[in-house]
């Protein structure tokens, strides 16, 4: 299949309602991950969809084609979506990591998860100060790790674009911390 | 840019000797990561770079084209490189995490690495028996990596048809437990 291909349909039937059940069929919630009573959602059997993996990336793409400069994703699931996102836009790729992962000199942003703490970190020469910056994750939940990176790429005078994500956990109030930012979810907003 | 363009002129350009020297000339050593007396090699420089990143993508997905029904991606840098992979070759991406990441039931394989031991879990609903699996790393160093992956695939009676690396360090023997595998590396082999 000729990557272009997918690429240019992807706007319109990544919101295609048929788009948006064939991804949403394929998240499955996995009781007690990472701890007890918090349920998982699993996107695995969408990543190992061909179609469906293709469409996910498309649709996470197509509102920021043209808009972009640099990919900003999260460790270790914000990988798989955010490093096609940057091939899909012709963009590079900024890695944001756990603490101690990225080698050369690096800027800090502790925050909170849903369950736990981490601290994420950037390499400092990773933008130069103006460039546009889409931060992508696979959930937005607290909000708490996008936060974290919209600091570290303002932190070095660079300029966030979008965030956006594959799901969102509506009852965990994330959007509401991101207010003035442009945040799209591909899929409909799960309550819990 | 459009990603057609990019996939299609891939085979050419990324073995070209300019395509070589764009991104073996963004791959910096970072002494004493991650732990005193490794020399690391860095590719963030090589990510942020919108045409090495692409071009690095094409030469990793070029060879395998049409061949491959799903792309094995290795924690965590194998990602950034192999989901870009899967996308490029229209096939799914089966994430090979680190233990206790993977929600579902997991099949594991223990390796040793070159400075430690880990690990390597896939999920075992994550492949069907004879599927044509292309194994993705960032690195080949000793292949013990790679190795772990081949045995995650083939357990579950799927096929291995290739492993590829952006980088491959000769002076750790990787390639000699790879015998009878598809190996292919995209950037010349450093002495270490």
């Amino acid at each position: 299949v000729h990557v272009g291909d997918r690429a240019d349909g992807a706007g319109a039937s990544a919101t295609g309602a048929e788009a948006i059940r064939l991804l949403t069929g394929l998240v499955r919630n996995v009781a007690d991950h990472p701890q007890p009573g918090i349920v998982f959602k699993d996107i695995t059997p969408l990543l190992g969809h061909p179609d469906a993996y293709a469409t996910a990336i498309a649709a996470l793409a197509a509102p920021f084609q043209g808009r972009v400069d640099q990919v900003a994703a999260i460790e270790a699931r914000g990988f798989i979506l955010g490093a096609p996102v940057a091939y899909a836009l012709g963009t590079g790729l900024v890695p944001m990591r756990k603490v101690g992962k990225l080698p050369a000199a690096t800027a800090s942003a502790p925050y909170a998860l849903e369950y736990g703490e981490a601290v994420l970190e950037m390499h400092v020469d990773a933008l130069r100060p103006e460039e546009r910056v889409l931060v992508v994750d696979d959930v937005i939940a607290t909000g708490g790790t996008a936060r974290a990176a919209i600091r570290l790429v303002e932190g070095v005078g660079a300029r966030v674009v979008g965030i956006t994500a594959l799901l969102e956990i509506a009852g965990l109030g994330g959007r509401a911390g991101l207010d003035g930012y442009d945040v799209r979810v591909v899929l409909p907003p799960t309550p819990d």
